[in-house]
């Protein structure tokens, strides 16, 4: 319902971009077009094309810009799921087979560099270069901070400041380009453009962080996806990394990056986060980055949208399975 | 010694190309920069950034552009390269590891990505948004073309026609998008443009079949990869099109690629095609893409740059183990 709210003032542009993406799968040879139809007709938040869309409508604009932006923005992030599932080797994403399963990696790594391609050909639509560059730098950004993730699996000597690095780029850096150049693209003033990057990146830090928490909460049904992922692919988020921090010498989450053995180290470590105020810290982490982001809009006038943006915080911030 | 005179009008240049490349292993995270140092100091045959060169000395210009989409045109092919590789889960690439191989097809997704990303960002600095939408659907083309050889993979009833397509997808699009966009960027007229894509593509076009008919002769040593390669892989190329062309009804490649025992079949299908014209016509049918080619430079001026690309033409058919 909250969420609804949200999307209210956006609901036809946001039908648009539906049907846009759903174009795109028209306009393919049939056994590409049965693969853009699985992978587009997912029903997903489309929360990276809302901010792209609310922020353009900060100020007055005419014509049908913003759609287009917001579907390539979307795209992209289709395109790095792909490549996600393929590099994590993930047969479902919330409970549907992923491409690489029905359909191999083989096929999941092309289509991923397909969507990517029509991402960024439809971002030329926008005849801005500036727009298209943010773009480009963005992918730099997401593909890097995978890889710095991957790259880093298994260690357990991360710092805080490692991770805010990280989950900037493989996360906040989308959501900062939607704003930002949804902002670029209606002509606002350049202030607005800033106070709208510095307001995806914070919302992006903290939805990556709530993401992050949910991880060490659900079933796999409810969250769709194995609980405890994240440690068990070797990769450290805000609750282990507080962990590590009050316990450095006394915890089992170097025994289990040494071993690999779950069942042994696993359950001590869930006990050791439940059994302590570490989801309640992580999520007043989450809500410290959602309040920088509310306090970047104050430069913007009041207005639905403006209002939207700020539910778009309490939302994440406030998700819980 | 054939090719030196190709790249000599542009060696100064093509060696700014390397630097630019070794200039963006230093920008990046070491892990990150190690890879990418891997990758990009691989000698290649520039064969495409070299195109782009030529093609944009055809008329006169200032400033360094056409190095940076030189540059691009590389990373663009890099890119493609890794993920290749990817698909194929190839061990070497010209008798070198590949980086799935080395660090795992996991960072090899992503690596790809990362350098698709910079080939892009690097693409903003022609600041022509003309430019920039002919590289996004040349990606769109060369992943759409690798996807369809892979989904048609072990159907033997494919035709030239979808071969040209394939072909002209998976490998002439770059070829053709680099001498365009070179011509393009030095402010040609829009007949030179046009006449620069011809030849590019149709380059192209030679290039892939020339690649496609050695995969039919080396050995493993000599060509840097397993002969019979394509067809082991399910992949029809010219040689065994002809093949089933001539005997639809008689002939061990529907026999390979049902029961995929290589040992059996492949001997036979080999003997057939060594023992009659197939390799030559295949020769003969790169020789008149050639041709479209050279005919298509009829319309620019004699200089030493398309005397260059008049002779990359033979050489690149007349290229043998």
């Amino acid at each position: 319902m909250q969420a609804l709210s949200i999307y209210e003032p956006i609901q036809g542009e946001l039908a648009e971009v539906e049907q846009n993406l759903r174009g795109l799968t028209d306009n393919s040879f049939p056994s590409l077009s049965e693969l853009l139809k699985y992978v587009l007709d997912t029903p997903g938040k489309r929360i990276r094309p809302a901010i792209a869309l609310l922020a353009s409508h900060l100020h007055p604009h005419q014509g049908n810009l913003p759609v287009t932006i917001a579907t390539a923005v979307e795209l992209l992030h289709v395109a790095t799921l792909i490549h996600d599932d393929t590099v994590d080797n993930s047969d479902t994403r919330r409970g549907r087979a992923t491409i690489g399963n029905l359909w191999g990696r083989e096929v999941a790594v092309l289509l991923g560099d397909y969507v990517l391609a029509a991402s960024a050909t439809l971002m030329c639509d926008a005849n801005d270069i500036r727009v298209i560059r943010r773009f480009s730098e963005t992918l730099m950004d997401l593909s890097s901070g995978e890889l710095s993730e991957l790259l880093a699996a298994y260690d357990w000597r991360q710092t805080r400041e490692e991770y805010w690095k990280r989950i900037y780029k493989k996360t906040a850096s989308l959501f900062s380009t939607a704003a930002e150049c949804g902002a670029i693209l209606n002509g606002s003033p350049e202030e607005w453009v800033q106070a709208l990057e510095c307001y995806g990146r914070n919302l992006g830090m903290a939805f990556q962080i709530v993401d992050d928490i949910l991880d060490f909460e659900g079933t796999s049904e409810e969250v769709g996806k194995p609980v405890c992922n994240d440690l068990l692919q070797g990769t450290l988020t805000l609750p282990s990394i507080i962990l590590m921090e009050r316990h450095p010498d006394d915890n089992p989450v170097p025994a289990l990056f040494k071993d690999r053995k779950p069942d042994e180290n696993l359950k001590g470590i869930l006990e050791m986060i439940h059994n302590s105020s570490i989801i309640q810290d992580s999520y007043q982490v989450a809500e410290e980055f959602a309040q920088k982001a509310r306090h970047a809009l104050e430069v913007l006038p009041d207005s639905l949208y403006r209002r939207a943006l700020l539910d778009l915080l309490d939302y994440v911030v406030e998700r819980r399975l």
